[in-house]
């Protein structure tokens, strides 16, 4: 199955989509199909399982990375490649159609037979959403993570600013490869306070390292905290050492916001 | 049970408590136990048991009125009296506690012991949420209307004036009472197109008969799509016939917003 990944449509025969998926993950494994097993309950098992009966035989969905169960999305890219001949239309009237309530496909588009939704990525931007009421609010419990003690978010700033620009995030991430880079270079890390008592921390980067975003989003409350001092963030990015780091930040605050391509 | 509900705190020993309650509506059988079985899944059954467990004894928490099955609220008004030494502190902190996540009890403050959180409404507030999206947003699937048709403001705003006002109400509500009076004073009827696409109704009365909200909005959004004429309001209205007016908007979008004394 790896190998068909890879592969971009050599068939002339084929048409390649480009679709944008919204999400709310609270009841999914992930985005990611668990092996060939469609029942397994992931976005891309849904998406694939429905795209299936429109074009009639076995589709793959290539999403532009993985979410994490419980992680939502507000506008996932994928792609997928038929020979069925389709339109727009009949890609949305379907997956409203046939798709759970909680998946939304939100656009279908023709794409270049070259265009490949992962390896394509210019920019991905991250939502993390903070609940800092006095109570949990009823209606974000599944998307939020709620913080009562007061947060310094000056300190946050201050301790996110070390993490602009291109940087080994090795330390920032649960799964370390030994082949493949973990540079990254991360655009901007933006506070939006303007919906009271959420706290909107948005990323943006030309790509993540796995956990990559919750880590730093748990860095950075711990600093807020003050449990540790913004001060010690390059410290933390150099040593490469994800125990040097804070904790990982709770799934369902966090949305894939948008793709860049 | 029901004479228990009408007393006022006769006994010196007793504080009466004003707590004000928001819930996630979605699983739950409406604000309203049903008999004396605290197990069936309603807002105030499972207020009960939280309170009873904190006052050690059984507690009865009467709300400002009845909310339906799949109804929502931001803030609901009810009281209890107990003859236990409470603080607020503990009650919020017990609620916090024991309470399931789609129900938090966000204050609660000691009232005179006449009060009653019925018969002392002044006012309430109510909002209807209505996603004019082109696809049902996944993440509002459980809180607001999907219509994608499009809707004619201006004629739900002409429909809406018609019923401002003190009216006999009886066209708007399911169930009727021979003895008790439909008529109610309604104040206003907002509509917020701030966060699209979604269009927030807002209305508020001295008090609501049953399903009225719903059937106002069902009224308004056939207005909006053109099945009836904004001038049929008062014809609608001096009908009193609930046969003359729209269908009965789903429970999902309704929440309670305020309750005013």
């Amino acid at each position: 199955m790896k190998g068909s990944e890879f592969k971009s449509a050599k068939n002339s025969n084929e048409t390649t989509w480009k679709i944008i998926i919204s999400y709310d993950g609270a009841r999914y494994k992930g985005w990611q199909r668990l092996g060939k097993n469609a029942e397994a309950n992931t976005i891309q098992g849904k998406l694939e399982s429905v795209m299936a009966t429109l074009c009639e035989k076995e589709v793959l969905v290539t999403g532009s990375g993985r979410t994490d169960a419980g992680v939502h999305a507000m506008a996932q890219a994928a792609h997928f490649r038929t020979e069925a001949n389709l339109t727009s239309a009949q890609i949305l009237g379907h997956s409203a159609k046939y798709l759970p309530e909680d998946i939304a496909v939100i656009s279908a588009e023709k794409a270049d037979n070259r265009f490949h939704a992962r390896y394509k990525v210019k920019e991905k931007h991250y939502l993390y959403c903070i609940d800092t009421g006095l109570w949990p609010d009823p209606f974000q419990r599944k998307y939020a993570w709620h913080i009562h003690e007061p947060l310094d978010l000056q300190a946050m700033k201050e301790a996110a600013d070390y993490l602009k620009g291109e940087h080994d995030f090795s330390a920032f991430t649960t799964r370390r490869s030994k082949t493949k880079t973990s540079v990254r270079n991360l655009f901007s890390i933006d506070f939006d306070t303007k919906h009271q008592p959420f706290l909107r921390i948005r990323i943006s980067a030309d790509g993540f390292l796995h956990n990559m975003v919750r880590i730093i989003v748990g860095t950075l409350v711990e600093t807020g905290l003050g449990q540790r001092a913004p001060g010690q963030m390059p410290q933390v990015l150099n040593g490469k050492d994800r125990k040097a780091a804070g904790l990982t930040a709770p799934a369902k605050g966090l949305f894939l916001e948008k793709v860049v391509y």
